[in-house]
């Protein structure tokens, strides 16, 4: 397998060459980077010293060379790529936005103010979450890989939703981000002394990973969800905690006691997420952590039914270079090409 | 002044401590700690090398030397102090949860599995917090510090509560705190590699500052409030922030648009704690960051209508060491003693 | 008193209108910043909201409108404020490397790669480390306030040399700061996801502040000495250690044993520093940590003889941004002004 | 292969579960921890959830069912364990100090004030740093695991000993750890509160780790070295830096400039590790950082000649958890079996 990615300088680039020189079915790695075309990836990230010693090359050479194509850009660029992928008979897995919204262009431009320039990729697109979509990614020529807190979030709700347990509006995101999720970019945002020692909310009310959650949820839901959702910055490298909030429909909360609702809808979870080894519910006691998915493809989530039984509340965790970005999209090229899900990606947490 | 402070080897008795030695007001410090009894203070906290060279002494001692005792001690512990200060004619500032149900026993009691010992103590209790009970504090002779969380969600729904803006089933109180948080004692809760490159929540729907937060939003509502709390731990040593969420009624979203009613809901915010100078209501743009409040007795607050209108949002920060216990505990000391209200403790937040 | 701060916007001048503006002394402070002339300074570092509400105008406006200058500029460009200054009668207080090297201009432009355009500036100047130069100081109008690395390995060094201690090549300062000391300009170094959670070394043998250090040795010592200088990066805000090694001479090593050795010289140094409050020599069993001098203008410093009494070695600890930086610069101000030396600086450490 | 830890659930025996539970050639784990018996490994480290369902066992059950041994205990407790395996025929691999001074006993009993109770397992025991020591590892039954300082300074300091670059008196080691060092017990020294944010050198002149380092350089050098050690605690979980400082010998630095100098040695460093694919030598302008080697068994190094080359600076860097420790060890695993040496710990550090 010759494999290629574009963008690999990003902190999300970076990341995939790194799990990809590890795959076992990966041949020859292909690197682009408009910033740093003709250099060798070690000078850009000296971690691969020794590792890599790829010299980083245009976009068209990596197309060319390579069966399937990861592109890790700012949203808007990758819809070109996916269109020559399509006519060249490649896959395509997009970590951008630009595939996130099926075909729902009305939503992708009122949050990111551009408009579609080829819209038949569109229609060729999956999204890219295994736990929902697995079968028709197996299939798919065009990925987009969902965002990092969408993904924490909707693996959340999802068996909720789909049980009906919780009333659609509304439903409350409260999320957390460590630092990475901001990008290679050096900005205020990510200066050590304005992020280090502080924990602040940022975009309340206007990020663009709202729609995209709503846009699951409400998929799942098969009638309109509306998602309040609050991203915070961790002073940590890596990882996301969502914590959700919705109400229990009342023919659910009136039937039973607290303890007892929690471990029905515990089970009714693990239940949900029997076949996807990278969800795992955690028993009684236990919650979520950053720490316990850290440099894994792991989504822990734990269930709580709270506030006198009337509230149900659902802790997800994931580290958002791995299952919310790099980690997932190889979850995805295991799929479309048929190796075991885990390939690559099987890492163990590290407990520190 | 002499000022005594039982229990001066905590977090929250040092930072006491650091605050009441640079107080214009106090004359001298007498500081009783069990766990250090006939030691210098700076050789448990060398970070007062060559600043204070009290020896520690035994509470007694402390009570009989002092106007005014500060009790920073587990709960269940300065009750017999403050019956003890009543009968002296001394006044007593207690940094424990002894103090914070007003003549609530039954709540006490089901959250901290013990009865009040001297009931006639609470009689005389003022709830310390000076945004509600400016008044009552100037008249007290034992007053009970509030909760650090408590502190920022208190301040951050008080004025939407005495303003009929919000339904009061259910307020949704998402909140996180830095690791001083958990006191001196070490434990895998504080241990650096544990905690640090980390986040999680923890308590989930059972901390006991929910209740805490109840009666304060019952109490200015007149009306039962059900209060949702999910605490979550941030490597970071300082500083709380609350992002807390509540439905607006419909009388009041459906009158305007959105940016109006943010508008209006900043300034009667901003109205509300025109006398408190320890208040800041951020103008629009602005959302809070413990970075803003670190080392400093303020609490920041920000204002959002979300979700087209339907969903108050409010952000609150403050210094969990400040603002959240010692700080707003000296704030209470200047009320009685009619000192002016920030007297010692106006420091400028430092930028970094 | 009218203050001036050209620079205001940088980390150091932030810092300094912060320590000003609840300096006792100070009427008004003037601020100018070339980036954001126009603004408001709470819009750049909203930490003063509600606390100074200064627009930040044009150096000239400043220099005009105030009795002592200080500025907090990129090398180079204090010169000229230098000059006026001096015509004018007013007094400069310069934080960056422009007047650190008396009249010996061929190491600034070996190191600095410029020279000198207001050669009679540098006549007029004092190195501005009141340990050193106190009574020089006092009677100044222009002072090169010093490096913070530099301050930290001078005032560990210093007694040494002056009492014949040591020999003076090689010493050798293997120095560690934290993040605050990269400035408030976003780049990779600052990075959180690039400098937090990892330590390394930077400029070895090659570090702007080695000339400096040997500078103030050779001087103290009226003999040239020979420093090894080696910053490393910290994942924290704020502090400085030092951590220095140099051979005992013969003559003093072989006449007593190790503790003995470390008693006397501890004394020795406590003997040199008796006047110099912001010098705290630790006594036996403690060590300097910067969490014991992080938010105060202390240098700690501990005093060892290692390697069976062969070498010294000291370990100093100091908060980059105040005795590094715009702490001893205010104590510079008092001393230039006669104000206690302490004045508006003699903030007690927090212990966390 | 059957695999046993004794001491699985202190920080270096769950690094050690989690690589062996990825290691190809491991068919089944054994693991003991007296604080936990009878518990599962999940319990106490969730990070394990449905990754290891192992019931913690006694250490003798451990030894009967390996063939291979670890142990991770305090020290003093691995001999008998030593001394059973060598009468069973096993082989063990320890990781505390106990063989790790080769046969002598004297130093061994200086620093860790207790004495050898079965003597014969130390005839038996090779050092086990494979670049020293790889033909006798191969071989060996019972390997003593260097420290983690140990094997970052040896790493750094043995090719300029055994080419005859350097004085041997003094050589200075100048240490910076992450808190993962302090091992898993909460105490003052890993409460975050106390160790966050916050720097500091410990045990100057009396740190364990120093006659382990002057063993190995005088048994390289074959000729008395002298070590100055001083450690120090970086505010992060993982990660070493060494910056080693020897004055170069008089017949060396003059022959060349600096520069050349620097390249030569460089070289020869490179030549000297050609067969240690875990040993990297930078390039020119690259220095090492804990973040490139973070998660890895890599221990990377910069050579550097300074002070008009009369001092040669090596830093080095690894992470004290794999090449300082559970990595290393299972590279001797891997040696001892006749394995890839990197089987199972090949991984590529991640650039966050």
């Amino acid at each position: 397998m010759q494999i290629g990615i574009i963008g690999a300088t990003g902190y999300v680039g970076a990341e995939l060459v790194r799990l990809l020189l590890q795959h076992p079915k990966v041949k020859r790695l292909h690197l682009s980077s408009v910033s740093f075309e003709g250099k060798s990836l070690f000078e850009i990230y000296p971690n691969f010293y020794e590792r890599c010693d790829s010299v980083l090359k245009s976009a068209e050479e990596v197309v060319d060379a390579s069966d399937i194509i990861f592109t890790a850009l700012p949203h808007g660029v990758a819809e070109k790529y996916a269109d020559e992928c399509i006519r060249k008979n490649k896959k395509l897995i997009d970590l951008s936005a630009d595939f996130r919204f099926d075909e729902d262009e009305i939503t992708f431009t009122k949050w990111y103010k551009e408009s579609w320039k080829f819209p038949q990729t569109h229609k060729e697109s999956v999204y890219g979450l295994p736990e929902m979509n697995r079968k028709k990614i197996a299939k798919a020529r065009i990925i987009g890989n969902p965002g990092c807190y969408v993904t924490a979030a909707t693996l959340a709700l999802l068996p909720a939703i789909e049980n009906g347990l919780i009333k659609l509006d509304p439903i409350i995101v409260d999320a957390k981000s460590g630092v990475t999720g901001t990008g290679r970019s050096a900005s205020m945002k990510n200066h050590f002394s304005e992020c280090g020692e502080a924990f602040a909310p940022y975009a309340v009310g206007a990020h663009r990973h709202q729609p995209e959650i709503e846009h699951n949820l409400t998929k799942a839901a098969e009638a309109p969800c509306s998602v309040i959702f609050t991203p915070h910055l961790v002073p940590m490298n890596r990882g996301i905690i969502c914590t959700s909030y919705a109400q229990l429909n009342e023919a659910i909360y009136t039937s039973a006691d607290v303890d007892t609702n929690t471990r029905i809808f515990r089970r009714l979870y693990q239940d949900f997420y029997m076949e996807d080894k990278f969800v795992r519910i955690l028993p009684a006691g236990m919650v979520p952590t950053t720490k316990n998915v850290r440099y894994s493809n792991y989504c822990d989530i734990s269930v709580h039914v709270v506030q006198d039984g009337k509230m149900l509340e659902v802790c997800s965790a994931l580290d958002n270079m791995l299952k919310g970005a790099a980690g997932q999209a190889v979850q995805n090229m295991n799929i479309m090409c048929g190796f075991k899900e885990d390939c690559g990606i099987s890492m163990i947490p590290p407990a520190f």
